[in-house]
């Protein structure tokens, strides 16, 4: 490939954006391709209005998991997870899904099932209803699209595009390492956690963190118009599996923690009151990571106040090799 | 396989459908798995109600087309034209959509890009929003999933189970040998044939054929039920392809007629009268090829009044191994 700015996920991402007509005025499109969710006023004109969220995932065998060693039922669990996350980080409420799979002919029925109660799993703890499907075989890999539909709550979907300056950001729990333990494979969507935030404090922008923070918060940055951010290095939480990944990569567990993705916890930003309400209140696992910054670029700052810049390495699905 | 009746597609989605467990009170589910697209009523309890469709599909290359022959435009076009055909099949007006992809890394942008193209030509036509979607590269085949989202009149969606015992069969375009010259790449979602028939005429039930005459009207007839149906050999409209077909292979154009998948024509039962008015009318091209029963299975009626039972071929995509 040529220039990797233009041919990558992000750059197709955005050629698609910039590919849609105008709208139609009954459109019911608040929010299309760029967040964690699209955003739908649906019934609008009707004056039946309900802000709908709407995402969707792919996982492939020997990408996103490895069929052979977690099994179906592992796989299901993800499927599912990945998206509630999404869900998650618009602050939503997640009330249906769709299933579309291609199963390996050999064990079709078998693959199914798992898949099923993996799914199930999650969904009966979310209470989202299974709708819908389209069930195939084939003699290719193990391809599975989850689709979920949510609500969002009064308040309003949470978007990555709100921080302001001055903003702290926060995030749900400790980062690095998925890989090592095979967490990535369970992700714990944090619905309730989302919710309990939301309902204490005006979230400003939020995003769950499966690209990896430096990523992930890049999108939080650029899409709240090109802002900055400084971490505080040592108020970064790290997961004890990134220490065990430094342990067999020798890269440090900061850097895992900084750049891993799939560790599916939120990211968020609030204004400096509402982060010391919240912090004291702590509706939620919270840890406070940094603040954000008029100009844009993200740092780490040490304890003796020096900072170094950290480039987001963003995971690319075009481009990356490793499984994700 | 053991016992195909209890390990094929259907028997396994019928599986699925009896793991459901029982909805919160506050679902949104009216409609779930086992119809073209489920029906959830979206805001409901908000007082804001809204009849929300979805539906997904799932294709993949080798199985549903070959990006070698095609192209990835056609298979664009494709994967959204089997969705709208969904929508069509409950009367429905698409409104949004989402997609995701599992791209061959070596050629990841440029079969996007077709593959946008393609459905961006169906969604400009039917005034569909492209909202969201997830982007993958890897070393396997093609395969995308689209999910859309429609609206139901205020006549309500039209489903599989309101067919009654002397209601009149309708097609909306000659069936067979969709294969043959590609036809099967290029569905037209008969989404303003079905929004026409349906202002001018209460519908009984509804399906758009992709698995195959035989098979899609087993469905209606199973989920109105357990009814049954005499069609009049001469009254079906029989595709030049089917023709075309029958010199490859020597099977009767009647046969492909009946068992071929892919037309996307829409079959719908009225009552007579509504038959007769919609036959004078002819709001969308509609042909009369039979009539419900109430004893169950289907029969095949010559201009002689002999009457064969057919055998519903029903397309399994857990079994079959032809392209489709």
């Amino acid at each position: 490939m040529a220039d990797p700015g233009t041919t990558g996920e992000f750059a197709l991402i955005d050629w698609i954006r910039r590919q849609e007509p105008e709208r139609p005025v009954d459109s019911w499109t608040r929010v299309g391709i760029g967040d964690d969710c699209a955003i739908l006023a649906v019934g609008e004109g009707t004056g039946a209005g309900c802000d709908l969220l709407i995402t969707t995932d792919m996982l492939m065998d020997g990408r996103h998991f490895h069929l052979e060693q977690g099994g179906p039922e592992a796989v299901g669990f993800k499927a599912m997870g990945v998206n509630l996350s999404d869900i998650a980080a618009m602050a939503g409420i997640p009330r249906a899904a769709v299933v579309a799979v291609a199963l390996p002919r050999a064990n079709a029925v078998e693959i199914a099932h798992g898949l099923h109660a993996g799914m199930r799993a999650l969904a009966d703890r979310f209470a989202v209803d299974l709708v819908g499907g389209d069930t195939n075989a084939w003699d290719g890999p193990l391809v599975i699209t989850v689709t979920v539909l949510g609500q969002a709550t009064v308040r309003g979907a949470v978007r990555r595009s709100g921080a302001r300056p001055g903003d702290v950001i926060l995030v749900t729990g400790a980062l690095g390492g998925s890989l090592a333990a095979g967490r990535h494979l369970k992700p714990e969507p944090r619905i309730a956690e989302a919710l309990a935030i939301h309902r204490a404090a005006d979230i400003h922008a939020m995003i769950d963190l499966s690209d990896g923070l430096s990523s992930d918060l890049g999108h939080i940055l650029a899409e709240s118009g090109g802002l900055g951010a400084v971490l505080d290095a040592v108020a970064i939480p790290i997961h004890p599996d990134a220490h065990e990944q430094t342990r067999r990569d020798g890269v440090s567990a900061l850097e895992h923690a900084l750049h891993d993705g799939e560790d599916f916890e939120l990211c968020l930003t609030v204004a400096p009151e509402a982060a010391e309400r919240l912090l004291a209140a702590h509706p939620a696992p919270l840890y406070r990571i940094g603040e954000v910054t008029d100009a844009a670029g993200v740092f780490l700052r040490s304890p003796d106040g020096h900072t170094t810049p950290v480039e987001p390495r963003g995971f690319d699905h075009l481009r990356a090799g490793n499984e994700r």
